[in-house]
């Protein structure tokens, strides 16, 4: 049996919007106690991260990492039909995460002490983004 | 019960080969309903990604943006015994994806519009790439 | 039923430290024959990479790669409040895995010839490090 849910987040623009607890929330819903919890992103712009999640310096020095790194209107990309930021946003998409993996124990993910989880918007306008959670394990048989 | 099967690809050198298709159709043959599609890459010089699918600029400035990033050839790479495309080939696979999950409903991988999977080739010389595909879940009764 | 345990690493600092030949052990005490292997790290700054497992020199230039990259002290990093070294192994681990899944086939992890498992230790000084590992699949019916 695999449970799953869709959860929608409505992003302001580029940045990144934590989700642990949205997914700590389906995670109970699926009454898994021992087991493994998946994420997909639906989306080529916008991509999945797990970052420090006390400091919020790390998560804006990344996003300038990733500015320096595939800068908006860089005049080699060819594609750039929704703009600037269009073969940016690819870009960092292709080199973070579509699809994340965690452990379920105890009816939680498992994420170490300064582990979040983060839908990081590539768009610098808002966009509507789907997320498909899939929990598959050892369920409670009390539930 | 895990239901696999093995996919063979003969490369024509560096670049994205498009493997949506043959993916889906794995995952029929799989008879699961629900569940969740991984896929696999035995090789350390090509990876999957998770691209826009639609327009090829993406994967054209996406090849450039990777030259760019770690160009054939650098005299700072030690490591070059199979030629110039040699540690650049493991670093862009090291930066993408050996392993790649989605989830699978009404008996298809739920990708977005506008995602496809696609092996990336690294090396600039023809190679033939192996990838195992697994898919769980739960079973058509009536399969 | 899902197979799990609990892997630590004392790191020396910065560096690979090859785990393949524990993770085969811990498949094989799973008693799984087929199915799929699932790791996760639970730190930001240390990550997951499978690596060809042949030439130290792979690793001594993906080291070098990635400190040019993301270099220790970039003026341009605001977060750095455990030393010029960490925000680099905050985006080190960004780019690289926090979890990685892995087809089981025949009581092993099925990987390709060149294929290594590795933690990347991206902080300079040591580090204790936990990986969980999870295993499903379809178990060997006389265990």
């Amino acid at each position: 049996m695999i449970y799953r849910e869709s959860l929608t987040f409505e992003t302001r623009g580029r940045g990144t919007y934590e989700l642990t607890r949205q997914v700590q929330q389906a995670v109970e819903r699926s009454t898994v106690v021992r087991g493994l919890c998946h994420l997909f992103i639906h989306h080529t712009s916008a991509s999945l991260i797990v970052c420090e999640n006390a400091d919020p310096t790390v998560r804006r020095d990344l996003e300038q990492f990733a500015a320096n790194l595939a800068p908006d209107g860089d005049p080699s990309f060819e594609h750039d039909s929704e703009g600037p930021d269009d073969m940016p946003a690819h870009i960092r998409s292709i080199l973070t995460l579509t699809s994340l993996t965690m452990p379920v124990e105890s009816r939680r993910c498992d994420l170490g002490t300064w582990q979040g989880v983060f839908l990081w918007e590539h768009r610098t306008t808002p966009h509507r983004r789907r997320i498909t959670v899939s929990v598959v394990g050892d369920e409670d048989e009390k539930a």
